[in-house]
């Protein structure tokens, strides 16, 4: 259903924090072009105010009316279902109207994701104090997408992506203090983010991916002598990833496996002997 | 006792690692002026070979004969007791016999240092592996160095501090698993941390310097969602900090944390107030 004219679904964050202005940033000149944002028109106005000089907020019927929009203009799918008095959210606090707003835009970027109207999703900075305010059950984006990417159904398992042009890095544990991360890894969560990276690799066009895997304890436990996850967990999921025909090494020292895997200009990054796509 | 001339005492690190040669390559013209290599003379003679052209080693007496020794030219003060047949343990291999000699060279180091013969210590890397194979009983330099500080008595408090022109900092724990390093960090460690800071800022020429105090947990726990470290022992640590006149802040997320007190060219950052020295 998805057509080429699909634009990317900007969701406008928590309306108390900085991310309608960030978006609203965004619409100045051109670069904005092929984007609609999903959120509150009032609170978006106000954002374009903040930001300073003319820029204009259009509001959208249809995702697909954004070919419409001129040049600094912010094009807004108003979403249904926010809370009525949203605007009068104090900035910059922890609100839960702004929590509940911003989970309502995702869930309606998921919406028109699903329908082939949007063709990806974009999200502005959201508050997870905010949304536990709001009584909202996913501690971040990344497991809101989870669960409505399959609703009624066992969500399938998904990681975070953290994505530069230099560095693309694939998280085994999110978003939990780091006394439940440490027992969060085990082999079969490393084993299944390997799964997981490498399989998405070959979606972004590089079907064999050279993956690093970074030890959890300093120096990668140096041995065992501090601390002996990578022996007793991280090494063996890694061996079977590669049992797998997964092309993972490691475990390396966390300390320094990003500045080798890191791939810029005159620094030839590990990760990869193809070139990064 | 200690004279305007005594040297900077080097030791040479682990011999079957990049120590020796890391060593020997400093030497290479004029910038090792003014320092001395504690170590084994084969040793540093066959690292010097390693680094490729004309690279002579002299072998001294005395610390305070550096100021015979010309260019292009090593200046190796021989430690005593370093193993006879160390020459012959592989390079690139965790090796007992490599471990011992470079606990031997930072014991001699610091004989040099309490009777004025050097000015400081500089240490190339060990091998905590080859460390413990020796039967060393300290994982690393900095608790070394805190124990041989005070010979026969009570080490005093010390911290390890990473520096460099953008960025000092401090660390709460060190060679630990992670695991043993959230238990580690406690009321008692962490308002250490900033007394011994504070006072060491001094030291350095910055009676009043601002500190930054990261949290433990991602996003610094977020208001007790993600741990709770930050609420139970970091923030009453630090008040108790600033109660005696201390000027720090925090926990702030440790993942801008760094970012927000590097001082570089064209980033001024928010770690201090006046200049950094």
């Amino acid at each position: 259903m998805t057509t080429a004219h699909a634009p990317l679904a900007i969701t406008m964050g928590d309306a108390c924090g900085i991310g309608p202005e960030i978006v609203a940033q965004l619409f100045r000149g051109t670069q904005g072009h092929g984007c609609v944002v999903l959120g509150d028109v009032a609170v978006l106005r106000r954002a374009a105010g903040f930001t300073g000089g003319r820029l204009a907020v259009a509001v959208l019927d249809r995702a697909a009316d954004w070919v419409q929009v001129p040049p600094n203009c912010i094009p807004v799918l108003p979403v249904s279902g926010l809370p009525a008095d949203l605007i009068d959210a104090p900035i910059g606090r922890v609100d839960a109207r702004a929590g509940a707003a911003a989970a309502r835009c995702i869930e309606h970027a998921v919406e028109l994701a699903r329908a082939g109207q949007v063709s990806a999703i974009v999200t502005a900075p959201i508050h997870k104090e905010a949304l536990a305010a709001a009584g909202v059950g996913y501690p971040g984006h990344t497991e809101m997408l989870q669960a409505l990417a399959t609703p009624g159904r066992t969500p399938a398992p998904v990681r975070m992506m953290l994505a530069n042009e230099q560095l693309r890095t694939v998280l085994v544990t999110i978003h939990l203090s780091l006394r439940d991360a440490i027992e969060a890894v085990t082999f079969d969560a490393v084993l299944q983010t390997l799964r997981i990276a490498h399989a998405a690799a070959a979606r972004w066009g590089q079907p064999r991916p050279r993956i690093a895997v970074a030890g959890l304890n300093p120096h990668a436990g140096e041995g065992g002598l501090f601390g002996d996850e990578e022996i007793r967990i991280i090494g063996p999921a890694l061996r079977a990833a590669c049992a797998e025909g997964i092309d993972a090494h490691g475990p390396y020292a966390p300390d320094t496996v990003f500045m080798r895997a890191r791939h810029a200009p005159g620094h030839p990054g590990e990760s990869s002997t193809s070139s990064w796509p």
